[in-house]
């Protein structure tokens, strides 16, 4: 019987023989990110962070990571006992994906948790950032987020949303609250929001402090392709140098699937006035696209680093065309700018945001647009995360300081 | 312009290059448990399975996994162009988990979604089943998973509970449901239910049909340690070591936190006859160790190839030495089977189940408690899974059975 008892608990025991042994020497915590039992990857008091991973039979380790992590891959270094570590200097505080090299081979950490990013599972390590909570769990009511699986007869096939309804929103019966469609960027996916970007703490927080309206927040999947499409559009090089091609497939889920359902299953208040959009990156890109050309759907438009496409030929875009143009004002996004006065009445907020420390082609892209616009006496807000790159810290400080503004 | 361009799509181009270049010329597809754009894992007509990964560095590479996969590990051989690939006879249908090991190393597949398993996120494979749709999503209406964070005074920290909802209980404001209480097993976590185990669609499906009356169904993380005990001991292997301490915790968050949680937060009817628990493995062994103890609170009991424990001794409980001993209907679980008559009519279902080709420990302590517990006149439904081992195919086909012997 001992034998069966063990059995059963191998998988269990597993656990301890993830990490490294604990390093009681120093005072480095495992991150929050970090799976239970294991005791790397860990962050030290100076936000300096150890990496291990047990591997006596490999010729080469690095570890290397997104924007944010720093000036990597950084070297591993092999012990006594088989055991590769080492401890890079502090990151930005944040959430940074990152994987080990193993032998040239890019590989998960088995002591952290994954999160889908490079369109595969990655790992990811959370740096806290001294003095910002706003979007921990805190003492405060909490929203639920709900997978809400639906059918999308654009591309013929079940997708899945997931839904932050706010606190109490089943008790409150009768009350209806506005919308927020909210994007993942590219290579990501529909769990981007809740796992990296905590939204639905950021949305608790502000909730609970009264700076933002209780509202239905829905995070869809952002890739598509019409029924009957060639399998092989969605994920190959080709569908992303086609953004027309790649977003009006997305576009018409939003517009004719997901917000539909989302009307029908929810107590939404289904107007302009109460549905906002919002993405990063490519989501940002996508929020463009859609809204800007749905006035009649959407009054409140935000995108997170999102590059500024010049402009929207909805014939036959293709990404170099358009990339190759000058932003023009008159003519961008289909001339939704072109009466500055026409859209500073019909759209409540238009928010633009990058980090300080993304690369200076995104930097350029959208704060060139919004010179552009602002001297064209487009309203907009314009956002600056200091010190943040292309990554989820900008993203979490976007939607913290976007969601207030909303639906006022 | 160009460059920003690259830059932004990167991250997505990655995804052609986490599989391999498709082979056309046979009829394999990728799993469903693949990731977007990856070409491997794929599954041929006969259930066959080829893995592949590009390594051109690498020394050795094996594929290996749970049970159900095969007689692994299975080495790979290395191509031309430094991708290396096995395919492996047919597996039993259903869920399985696996893994590369890479010179030594125990790595995740990039071509696979993650689930998490042995105390960590690790590549898992959909192999289909001819004419097994009933964890299929289909054309019925769907409930909701909803992520439902809550406060444990047991723990003194936050949990987060998934709770499924049934179909329309958000237009159903005056209806009120009964509640399964459903766990996972070891070194898995409150994910795998409907992740691994697509409760989800199984309950749809089933009430869609009219065969499962219309519930609530909680899926909690089954670990636990009291406020103030030492951080190390969950995790540890000192902590199976003693069920009674391993499990007590969780039964204190079960019976003071979360079962008053969900009757605050969800239209439940709590009362002891629309309230059941089960769970998989160690979650079975968990749920007769807490239903037992609390008949006020549950009337149905599920036990899903979890090892049954001989005798059950409160004070000092250690595994060792319970597994020592033989079952003894008047002793076991405290003595909650000593008066078959009183416990038949107490408790309306005692449902226990095990897969036939799991390992003889489990169907020997299984069936000798089946046996033992039938002698003494106890009444229970015994469910054996044909063909399958100590895996999720096992556990979706108990749940199956049992979910329609509920509340009715």
């Amino acid at each position: 019987m001992k034998q069966l008892f063990s059995s059963l608990v191998i998988a269990w025991f597993a656990l301890g023989q993830s990490g490294v042994a604990a390093r009681a020497e120093d005072q480095s915590m495992p991150a929050a990110s970090t799976v239970p039992g294991a005791q790397t990857p860990s962050i030290h008091p100076d936000r300096s962070i150890t990496f291990a991973i047990k591997a006596p039979d490999a010729d080469s380790l690095q570890v290397a990571g997104g924007d944010g992590l720093g000036a990597g891959p950084f070297p591993m270094v092999k012990g006594a006992d088989g055991t590769w570590s080492v401890t890079i200097p502090a990151g930005v505080p944040g959430f940074h994906y990152y994987w080990f090299v193993l032998n040239g081979v890019s590989v998960n950490d088995p002591g952290s948790e994954t999160f889908f990013g490079y369109g595969k599972e990655t790992s990811g390590i959370e740096v806290p950032e001294a003095g910002a909570d706003f979007y921990s769990i805190k003492n405060v009511p909490h929203g639920e987020v709900r997978a809400k699986w639906y059918w999308s007869k654009t591309t013929g096939a079940w997708r899945r949303a997931f839904v932050y309804t706010p606190p109490d929103y089943d008790e409150h019966h009768n009350t209806r609250y506005p919308v927020l469609i909210l994007q993942h960027g590219s290579g990501e996916d529909e769990t981007g929001w809740t796992r990296q970007g905590r939204a639905q703490f950021i949305l608790d927080n502000l909730i609970a402090a009264g700076r933002a309206r209780p509202m239905i927040v829905v995070m869809d999947r952002g890739y598509a392709q019409k029924a009957g499409a060639p399998a092989a559009s969605v994920g190959s090089s080709a569908w992303l140098q086609n953004l027309h091609l790649a977003f009006s497939a997305f576009e018409e889920v939003v517009i004719h699937d997901l917000i539909p359902t989302i009307d029908a299953s929810y107590r939404t208040i289904p107007d302009r006035e109460h549905r906002a959009m919002a993405g990063l990156s490519m989501g940002g890109m996508q929020t463009l696209f859609i809204a800007l050309q749905h006035f009649d759907l959407f009054a409140y438009i935000g995108s997170f680093s999102g590059p500024i496409i010049p402009s929207l030929d909805t014939g036959n875009l293709t990404a170099e065309r358009n990339l190759r143009e000058r932003f023009d004002t008159k003519t961008a996004y289909g001339g939704a700018f072109a009466d500055p006065a026409a859209f500073n009445k019909r759209v409540r907020l238009l928010w633009l945001g990058v980090g300080s420390a993304e690369s200076d082609q995104f930097r350029s892209s959208i704060g060139g647009a919004v010179e552009a616009l602002r001297g064209a006496g487009v309203r907009l807000e314009y956002f600056e995360s200091k010190g943040t790159a292309h990554e989820w810290q900008t993203w979490r400080r976007d939607l913290y300081d976007f969601a207030p503004r909303l639906f006022q």
